[in-house]
C-alpha cells in the first residue's frame, strides 16, 4: 500500500499541526509505504516571501524528522526537488472541465473571504491531483474538508484513463474521522490564521508565556468546576499528558480549590516534557544540517524514481512522446 | 536579437500555413536567434488522439525542414522536450490574476462558439507566457490575434519582477501586419476548421483535384473579367507565380477568351512548381528519418540549456530553491 501526503510550508509548525497532521502522518509509516512531500510549489498560491519559503521549507524537513519521521521507512521530499508534478498537471489540466474547478470549495470559500484570486489558487486542485497520481497512490488520508479535492483527482484520472487508455490507479480517499482539534489560546480551532497558535519547538520562555496566556472564565479559584473537560488549557492538556495525569487534574479542578493558573503550570510542564525527546532530536539536527540535506535528496531520488516513470507513461499515453 | 515562436502540431500544414508562419518564420532565422518549438503541450488543449499527436508533432518538423528551415542558424525542437516550460507556468500562475485570463479574448471566443472548456484552454496563456520568458525571448513575432497573449506575457513578467526581483526580461510583441491572406478554396480565408485548405505535400493527383475544385463565380469562358485580380485562384497564384506569369494570367482574364479551367490549370502548374525543390527536400528527409530526429534531439538540448538556466533563475528568485 502507497500512502501519499502532502505538507505546506507555510509558517512555523503549531501543536495543532503536530497533533492533526505530523503525529497521524508519522505513525502511518509504519504501515505501508509512505511518500510526503513538502508542497512549496503549492505554498506559492498564498506565500510570496522566497526566503521564508526556503526557511518553512527547512523547517518542516526539520520538525518531521526531530518528531520521529524515520526516512528509512517513510519518504521525505521538497516537491520541487520532483518537477514531474507540474508537468503531470498540465496533462490533467487538458482534460479537466472548468466547472469541475468553479465548483470547488476551497476556492469558492476563499473568494468569498474576499482574497483576490490567483490562477494558482483556482489550478491548485489539478496540481493536487498530479501529486497524487504521480505515485500510483493508492491510498491518500484526508480530512474531511480534503474530500473533494479527492474526488477531483479520482475524476480526472478517470477522465484521462477514459480518453488516453489505463495510465494511473484512480486512488480511494481515507477521510480521516479522528482528527484532533486541539484549540488555541483563544479556545477557537489553533490555526495559524487565528494567531491563537503554540509553537512544537519555542522557547521555554516564549511557550510559558503562550500557554500562560490561555483564554479561562472569570470564577474564582475555590469554585468547583464540573465542566472541567471544556477548559482549553484541559483539552490541550489532553494530548501531551499521561492519563493519569490527566484525569487527577481534571478531578482536582472539578473539586475546587485548584485555579487555573495551577492548570496553566501543569501543562507547560506536560507540554515542555511532551516534546522533550524531539526537541532533543531537534538540536542534533541542527547541528547536522549536511543530514537533513541528504535525507531530502536521497527522499526526491526516490521519489523522482517514481514519478517519473508514472511521468513518461503519461506523456507516452498521450502522445507527447 | 532572440526571436522565439510556436506552431501547434494540430494538423496536416497548408499553404495558407506556409504563406502565414511559416515562410515568414523561416525567413526570420537570417534575422537573429530563432527558436521555434513544436507546441505538443498546448496541442492537448484540441487534439485527444495520442497517434494524430505523435504523428502531426513529426511531419511539423519534416515540413520545416523540407522548407528550408536550417537547423544550424534556427532552434527547432518539440516543446515536450523541454518540461521547464510547464514547472515555470506553474510559477506564472501564481503571480496571474484571475481576471486576466477571463478576459482573453481566445478563451471568451472558443466559450461563444459552444466549445466545452477545458482548464487547459484556459491556462493557456499563462503556459504561453512561459514559452516566451523561459528564453529571455526580445521579439515575439505575432499575428494581431496574438497581440493580447504577448500582453499577458508581460504582466506576468512584470508582477513576477516585482513580486520576487528582476527575473525575466519583459519582451516587446513584433506584430505582423503583412500577414499573407491565403483564400481556400470556397474563397474564405484558409484554415483546416474550414476544410477548405491545400495541402503543401500532398500527391499530385489530390492537389490538382483541389485546386480544381476552387469555387468561381458562372462567367463563361468569352466574357472578359476586369475583377480578375479578386479571383480565388488567382489570389493563390500571385502567392506561387512569378510575377511575370501572375501578371499575363491576370491579364488574359481581363480581356476575356481565357477560361477558369485555364487559369486553375495554371495555378496548378505553379503550385506544383513552387514546391518542387520542398518537395525533393522532403523525400530525402523521409528517407533518412534518424536525422529528422537528430535535429529534434540537438534542438532540444540547445533549448534546454537556456531554458533551464531561466527556470533556475526563476526558481532561486522565488524560492522553490
Amino acid at each position: 500500500m502507497r500512502i501519499l501526503s502532502g505538507i505546506q510550508p507555510s509558517g512555523i509548525l503549531h501543536a495543532g499541526n503536530y497533533f492533526g497532521m505530523m503525529k497521524p502522518s508519522i505513525d502511518l509509516q509504519e504501515q505501508g509505504e509512505a511518500y510526503y512531500f513538502i508542497a512549496n510549489y503549492h505554498s506559492m498560491t498564498s506565500l510570496t516571501d522566497a526566503n521564508l519559503r526556503r526557511e518553512y521549507t527547512q523547517r518542516v524537513a526539520i520538525d518531521f524528522l526531530a518528531c520521529g519521521l524515520d526516512p528509512k521507512k517513510a519518504v521525505l521530499f521538497r516537491q520541487s526537488d520532483v518537477p514531474e508534478h507540474v508537468e503531470l498537471s498540465w496533462m490533467l489540466s487538458t482534460v479537466c472541465p472548468m466547472g469541475l474547478l468553479e465548483r470547488c470549495h476551497s476556492y469558492k470559500d476563499k473568494i468569498a473571504k474576499g482574497i483576490s484570486p490567483n490562477h494558482g489558487l483556482f489550478a491548485y486542485p489539478v496540481l493536487m491531483a498530479a501529486d497524487i497520481l504521480i505515485y500510483d497512490a493508492d491510498v491518500v488520508p484526508v480530512g474531511q474538508d480534503q474530500k473533494q479535492h479527492v474526488e477531483v483527482t479520482r475524476d480526472l484520472a478517470n477522465k484521462f484513463n477514459d480518453l488516453y487508455g489505463e495510465t494511473f490507479v484512480v486512488p480511494e480517499p481515507r477521510i480521516r474521522e479522528d482528527v484532533a482539534k486541539v484549540p488555541g489560546v483563544d479556545g477557537g480551532k489553533m490555526s495559524k490564521s487565528y494567531n491563537n497558535t503554540i509553537d512544537i519547538f519555542g522557547e521555554e520562555k516564549a511557550i510559558k508565556k503562550r500557554i500562560m496566556s490561555i483564554v479561562m472564565d472569570s470564577r474564582g479559584m475555590d469554585e468547583p468546576k464540573p465542566d472541567a473537560e471544556e477548559n482549553n488549557a484541559i483539552q490541550i492538556l489532553k494530548y501531551v499528558a499521561d492519563e493519569e495525569t490527566y484525569t487527577e487534574t481534571v478531578e482536582l479542578l472539578k473539586a475546587g480549590g485548584y485555579g487555573y493558573g495551577h492548570v496553566k503550570k501543569k501543562l507547560f510542564e506536560c507540554y515542555w516534557d511532551h516534546f522533550a525527546e524531539a526537541r532533543k532530536r531537534r538540536e542534533e539536527l541542527l547541528a547536522n544540517m549536511d543530514y537533513v540535506e541528504q535525507v531530502l535528496r536521497e527522499g526526491a531520488e526516490k521519489a523522482r524514481g517514481i514519478a517519473s516513470a508514472v511521468n513518461k507513461r503519461a506523456r507516452v499515453a498521450c502522445g507527447l512522446q
